[in-house]
């Protein structure tokens, strides 16, 4: 008897979603006492999990006495991270203010002025700031003296300095008062890191006396109306008031996440006093109101790739206007502050083993090397991994399908929902409203193991499932109907989209391809793949490499990094000499040039196959497709 | 015969304002063969005047003959500073840009990118800027960083910066790039110096490669109409929006005055790239938008006494928005940087000679000591001596009468009129608007010594003139008739009027008075009376002694200084050493606030009368008061 079978006749239920067939790996259990179990397959365990007694229900037979233990589910499902809670996130250091961060808070209480001491206030407080605090030539902004005058008389002369000590660019100093408080204000420092992608802005609010991120949020980003990649983004700033449309809609996005994440720690964004700034080229040319039609044309450079900090109020960030906001250096035209930020995030620069970073965004960068050599690349993936430009594709948040599995006999799916807390909390289940990236790698990895749809992504109309069909838009798979929906309406899966991902996938893939050829080397050298970016760290490894979006290699040597960019533009925000290694990264690595490159249409053209024209270098999936004509 | 008479039986026609009496010395005239000649009196040709051989025609009788030469009437006449022509300004170092100027043009041609050199144009712009002209470290505000893409590529990659290579808060650099012009243009780089008055704003527009100031222009200050004096204009900044209001009003000014010289000059505005600034500190304060309450109230101080550069864009001047605004520092509320800019215009830092500095403004400002030690005081004039707040005041430009004559016989007044060019070209007079300052004196003085006020400023209505009469706002004499003036109304000059003019000399006087007292001297130790102001150069030595505004000295000893302020502030923009001066004037002067001390209402109260209580210290006002009583 089938492990499954023993736990529905004891009333436990265990989710198979895949059908029993051991693909999904959802049914794992812990053989605790293992002498009466048989395992036929565990192909969806890694090493450790068998080590820790980890078996899957579906593939083990009962034939004796066992102790078998049902883990909570949460412990087989990835934890989720939708935008609502601030995770841990882990520094790669121990935070040390004093040692790295230039934003300080200085309570000071100065002598007030007579007729024997008519010393102007600027002055005064300078004065009493080198003697207090041993802060010498002090500077301020116009705006910040505007208002140096009346806080000091309403604040009786004790006051609360707010100190940027240095920049990237002036290391030196001198050291800048960024806003002058009221009384003594020591509880907290705000400040936010945000990565603005092609499709998604991402920001943590962080206190930065302590380093601890207090709040996450994240909203697609408002340009995407105007265009979904990084080109028609840029064809559209260079036409009439396009520019100054797009830096508007970006900054709207922007102040609308970072009001989010300020609401939920009930902190006021005036408050927050720097913002570190990651993003491609793109993303950063636009934020500054920079023309980017270069980065479009021939030979591909930008305006800058290492700005300067600008003033909040110049970018009408709506936080502190006296907030230094420091957007992070590229490397080129299409290997953006993302990346230099990412290969921090991911510390590849620091290791001796060869690796391989990706960020699956809308542009798909990669970064091959090791802490001697780095060489990037990117290619235009779209967006369709953010599921934008998907029909019902829509972002990681509460109703998207996230996973799905598709019954091999049956072709019925089963699908998981980013839960609606409340509901979860209640028992019920949430009904989904669209499907996000990873649910659609999910789904176009289960219609082509499942046969649903062919290597070219053609839908199976000979498979006899109701939810094949023509519709309004061309074939399309259902994913899910109309009753189960949200809306009320069927949410599909068209042929249109799996076009778009499979053109995304083998955008992604022919970089890696050419990255390695032109080191005269080839992807077996490759020790770890680092996968960046908000996205990736939904993607299901064995389902990416199924649909040929990552090269087929044993599980272990993946490693999820999650929002790579973010997390860069965080440890720049509270790590000072983080910030030069940034800069660093950005000028050490060599960027190639797709483009100006035969061999990348070559490597896209031979992947716009599912895996790939080439099934040879992806023999897991031949072997389960081989298993998949064996079945009757 | 008197000379004057033999000349009208010549039928040469010299001007007898003051009626023959000696009085006005218009009558001057050389006389090269003096054997048949006497003279009466000299008493208003100087020293100078004698050597070179000057008699008054009207004290002058011919007795044989004589040889008499009429200079030019010009040669007589002070030369009129109106604010149509850009005069002779001596420096007193000679001009060296590389040595003296912060500002450069820069050309060079730079190497396009191509796709095996895809540096970012901001980087490859530096890198040509260091190797082409040594310039490390170029940094550049985000605003000339959104067209340096375009303007490369339409310059076809040949192109002029415009760089200030260090201001005075930061002399080590780093060099900023100010704009990036297409092509080169060398030719030209321009600066403005400007001195905002409370009551009038003037101009030099300055070619920064020649030290040449090309225009002047001036014009009332357009916070007037919202307070005359610095006090009225803190209390309206201090209510709703005033202080927004008063920093548009003067900034439209500036930039009122700024176009006007920019079009005399056929230069575009948005070409000045460098912008000084002379003022009293609540002029600072409400050009910086810096609340001014505290310059009002005790203890007195301002915000800042040395306020950084600004960019002309954050205060909307109409010139490169990328220009520094560069305030010159000053010293205390009351003793701003137009009195720090002065005292280095007028140089009296450099001399071991005792100097009296004083600047007739709104606020009398006055310095006194030499190389070793400098005392500054202010006090509150009111705009009376700038044509402003009096009945029929107004600036000194064309149809100003600024300078009267009373015949002491009839009572019938002489003026003159700052004459229109057009008119005067074609011999016609130029008809009277108003009264300016330096009339206003004259009128003052004249009235005075004629015995039409008495010492109290009480108008005489027992003189028997039909100009004196009681007018719709009190006692008041008629200066010109309505048939007379360009606008057809009677010119007339008040008791209101003599009041004002007489609380202003009072308050500047008593000044003196009180400075000299502070360091245990009194003002016969002083070498050189140094006036400055845009208005001072206008004064009339000895009418000004007649009513008691300037000490009774030796004429010698008096030095007009012209618009000190202004003079300041172009040298500053010429010359950063000469700004690094400013600045350590500006620390090294005591201030000696007069409002906590009962010397100064004392000395003020004493100086309420014509010319003081105390005529003993006004030998020769008492002289001529006593050769009047002397008359038949």
């Amino acid at each position: 008897m089938l492990l499954t079978e023993a736990a529905r006749l004891a009333e436990i239920d265990l989710d198979i979603p895949c059908g029993g067939q051991g693909r999904c790996g959802r049914c794992a259990v812990i053989v605790a006492d293992g002498e009466g179990v048989r395992c036929r397959s565990t192909v969806r365990l890694s090493a450790e999990d068998l080590t820790a007694g980890y078996v899957l229900a579906c593939q083990t037979v009962v034939e004796g006495d066992a102790v078998v233990i049902i883990p909570p589910q949460e412990k087989i499902e990835r934890r989720l991270v939708t935008d609502k809670t601030a995770g841990e996130i882990a520094l790669p250091f121990t935070y040390d203010p004093q040692q790295h961060q230039p934003m300080r808070l200085m309570s000071l209480t100065i002598d007030p002025p007579t007729m024997h001491d008519q010393t102007d206030d600027w002055s005064r407080l300078k004065r009493s700031m080198a003697t207090t605090f041993d802060v010498l030539d002090l500077v301020a902004d116009l705006d910040t003296l505007r208002s140096l005058a009346s806080t000091l008389r309403q604040a009786d002369w004790t006051v609360t300095a707010v100190v940027e000590t240095d920049t990237w660019d002036r290391p030196e100093g001198p050291p800048r008062l960024v806003d002058l408080l009221p009384g003594g204000q020591m509880q907290h420092l705000w400040g936010v890191a945000v990565d603005i992608g092609t499709t998604t802005v991402s920001v943590y609010l962080v206190d930065l006396l302590t380093g601890e991120v207090v709040a996450k949020a994240a909203e697609y980003n408002g340009q995407i109306r105007r265009g979904e990649d990084v080109i028609s983004r840029i064809i559209y700033a260079s036409k009439n008031d396009g520019l100054a449309e797009l830096e508007s809609l970006v900054v709207a996005t922007i102040n609308e996440v970072i009001q989010r994440a300020a609401r939920r720690a009930k902190v006021d964004p005036g408050e927050i006093y720097k913002m570190t700034v990651a993003g491609n080229s793109t993303m950063i040319h636009l934020l500054l109101g920079l023309a980017a039609d270069s980065i479009r044309l021939d030979p591909f450079v930008t305006t800058i790739n290492h700005p300067p900090p600008v003033r909040a109020s110049q970018l009408d960030i709506a936080i502190h206007p006296q907030a230094s906001v420091d957007c992070l250096p590229g490397v080129a035209s299409y290997v953006g502050a993302d990346i230099s930020a990412g290969v921090l995030g991911s510390q590849m620069c620091d290791s001796e083993a060869t690796s391989l970073f990706l960020d699956v965004g809308t542009n798909g960068e990669t970064v091959l090397g090791d802490c001697d050599w780095m060489i990037s690349c990117a290619c235009s993936a779209g967006p369709a991994f953010e599921g934008a430009g998907v029909r019902d594709g829509m972002r990681a948040t509460v109703g998207a399908i996230e996973e799905v599995w598709i019954n091999s006999q049956t072709y019925e799916p089963t699908y998981r929902v980013i839960p609606d807390l409340r509901l979860e909390a209640r028992g019920q289940p949430t009904p989904p409203r669209g499907i996000c990236g990873s649910g659609l790698i999910s789904l176009l990895a289960e219609t082509f193991i499942t046969g649903l749809i062919d290597k070219a992504g053609n839908l199976n109309f000979d498979a006899g499932s109701p939810r094949i069909r023509q519709g309004e838009h061309g074939p399309e798979y259902v994913v899910a109907w109309e009753g189960e929906t949200e809306h009320g309406r069927d949410i599909v899966f068209s042929k249109v989209d799996i076009d778009n991902l499979i053109r995304a996938k083998a955008a992604i893939y022919a970089g890696f391809t050419v990255l390695a050829l032109s080191v005269g080397t080839d992807l077996s050298t490759v020790d770890q793949v680092l996968i960046g970016g908000s996205f990736g760290q939904h993607i299901n490894i064995e389902k990416a490499i199924q649909i040929g979006l990552l090269p087929d290699m044993p599980w272990e040597k993946f490693r999820f990094m999650g929002n790579t960019a973010l997390q860069g533009a965080l440890l720049a925000l509270l790590n000072r000499g983080v910030r030069r290694q940034v800069a660093e990264v950005a000028r050490r690595m060599t960027y190639l040039e797709l483009s100006s490159d035969n061999t990348f249409f070559d490597a896209f053209t031979a992947a716009l196959f599912l895996p790939h024209t080439d099934l040879t270098s992806f023999p897991s999936v031949a072997e389960v497709l081989a298993s998949r004509e064996d079945e009757p």
